[in-house]
């Protein structure tokens, strides 16, 4: 990375100019991000922890408001709620299949809810005054997408520590709400489970088990 | 960036593991990357635009759905109809302020539609059937949320290629999909303005015009 004088105008730090060396580190990241269901029960340190959320603090978010909001779920009691909710949703999620395809969603292995050594659920406040509602008006989703943002970024930096994040959107918002005690006003935007990966593979753990495949080649983009 | 051998039982090529070096100017990526309004007339080359799509499809998306769909907006015509929409909607939301407010909100400028060399608009595909609808019973928003950790990927990719991305949501959905002819079942995520920034700075300009400031110390950290 090179570190460049600032351009005329500018104050504070030169701005950083990335490398084909970093492109090609970023792009490795990018590639080998998976959503993470078998987790080693090696614990993760608080500081690299810690890390993490505050590295999310980075994103995007409009207005700068960023609304995201951050519960460590750590409670046995807590835990087994959640686990129960997840078993309840995905009984019910396998209920809409049949034949074939029923039977192939009874074998997916879809949370590392037991596993984990980390449970973080991130919430996006959806009355947050931060901001000032700017940019909301037309689009007032755009405040669960500035915690999706930073749900992302903690996910990338998970990765860069070797850690691996899975996202369980198998559970039902408002009793897990109920279960943690949150505010309502507080959408739950992701449950994630964090901790060292088993196995890592170039491969989604879904194109594995033959669900779904990738298609990376960006065919779909319009011309106006 | 060492390569390790696979760990047992792994099959493909071998894991990446990512050093402090790395993670640093992977900070300095997520600390340097800001919501552009102000951009330089230079165009960017086409491969570096079709790089940046491609590298946005490796995020992570819900059953492996990849619902993120890309409208590459030159049209004289249609950027007019857009920016004649996004004058309308600041203009409304103008009006949602009074006071030293609404100066301040009057003063900002909150989008560079007309300087940007490339406009992307970015709608996610509500029916897609690729996923077959896995982890959206209870959380149907998952799809869009896919579709955002794209538009961050590519955002984060810009940033790495010393572009510019401004996320202009002060638009009015609905409107944007008749003037582009977009299926309804497509939902704008976000337009994207995106070329080489005028002045590079580590703070948002939000901060700098003194609308909104940010706070970076992750306040919001809950136990359960």
């Amino acid at each position: 990375m090179i570190v460049h004088d600032s351009v005329p105008g500018h104050v504070g730090p030169p701005a950083p100019e990335f490398e084909a060396g970093f492109r090609d580190a970023f792009e490795q990241l990018l590639m080998w991000r998976r959503d993470v269901r078998h987790f080693l029960p090696d614990p993760i340190s608080e500081p690299v922890i810690q890390r993490l959320i505050d590295l999310s603090c980075f994103a995007p978010s409009v207005g700068n408001s960023q609304p995201w909001r951050f519960v460590r779920v750590d409670g046995t009691q807590y835990r087994e709620a959640v686990i129960a909710d997840f078993t309840q949703a995905n009984a019910d999620a396998l209920g809409e299949y049949s034949g074939e395809q029923a039977a192939l969603y009874a074998q997916l292995k879809l949370a590392g809810l037991q596993q984990a050594p980390v449970h973080l659920a991130v919430f996006s406040d959806e009355h947050t005054k931060q901001g000032h509602r700017l940019g909301l008006k037309t689009m007032p989703e755009m405040l669960s997408y500035s915690t999706v943002a930073a749900v992302h970024t903690l996910w990338l930096a998970a990765r860069a520590y070797g850690l691996g994040v899975g996202w369980v959107s198998i559970l039902t918002p408002d009793r897990i709400n109920h279960i943690l005690d949150i505010p309502e006003s507080w959408k739950l935007v992701a449950y994630l489970c964090i901790g060292y990966p088993c196995t890592q593979d170039l491969t989604p753990e879904l194109e594995r088990s033959g669900w779904e495949y990738r298609r990376l080649q960006s065919r779909i983009i319009l011309r106006r």
